[in-house]
């Protein structure tokens, strides 16, 4: 498979207009509020979502202009490997973040701890199940003694 | 944005050669090897990556074709709302999972509890990080009652 098409289900709308000032993970955008607008002709697909309390979001850094295979994340000095980091440019700028889901009223989906840009190309929404997607980790690498930086760093111009 | 084009990081390796009988989690591939053949062109974005327990896959779902908005699970007997279940037709039929990291050979990273057919093309790997990806969830919809039974679940051909 030479590549791969998606097309946009959807957008992010959320209070951060710019990258820059934008929280670098939803443990730093909490309450934050945003909303999903899905393109109307998906919205049967949001049958039974409301059952869920947290989503995952797959969508597209539209912002991110080429990559690097290595870059100094915004929770660090040194440089690593772009893909032992959360750094947006990365070789397909793809992005998740598990949000809360407020409500949903028709294709619109309200939703909170929002750490997205405002415009972001939605790709994909899933529920969260802690069955499927938590583990019990032994080592997060570099990002041992950062991470709790992560609530109150915000993004910079660094990856556009 | 109309579309987005995304170009296959490297491809992953699975004891399981069909959809039929690929477990439908990792929560049901327990101990599975499998290897992720990354195009050797980033291997440099590999550094540091060692460091973590476990990676998340971006992939993509590549024996499905087509999607329907609403789909029967196979952990119910109901049709749900596809962005309320994790079934592999969508309409961008990307895949997540978490997987332990065992080892890195140059561009070969070797990984298990892998529950992805083998040849699936990944888009992207990023460190996982409970801080940033586990959540402590009020509510899991239709799934409540039967997330235990996706360790014995295994795939058939309904998503093809």
């Amino acid at each position: 498979m030479d590549k791969v098409v998606c097309v946009p289900i959807g957008i992010v709308r959320s209070p951060f207009k710019t990258v820059e000032g934008t929280p670098i993970q939803p443990v730093g955008a909490k309450g934050v509020r945003g909303q999903i607008e899905l393109r109307e002709e998906f919205s049967a697909g949001l049958k039974d979502l409301e059952g869920f309390s947290h989503l995952i979001l797959i969508y597209y850094f539209h912002l991110s202009k080429s990559f690097d295979l290595e870059v100094k994340p915004f929770l660090d000095d040194e440089r690593r490997g772009v893909f032992a980091t959360r750094a947006p440019k990365r070789p397909n700028s793809i992005g998740i973040s598990v949000v809360k889901l407020v409500g949903i009223k028709g294709s619109l989906l309200i939703i909170e701890d929002v750490d997205i840009v405002d415009g972001t190309p939605l790709l994909d929404i899933k529920p969260y199940v802690p069955q499927f997607d938590s583990r019990k980790t032994k080592k997060i690498g570099w990002l041992s003694g950062k991470v709790r930086d992560a609530d109150r760093s915000r993004a910079d111009d660094r990856f556009r």
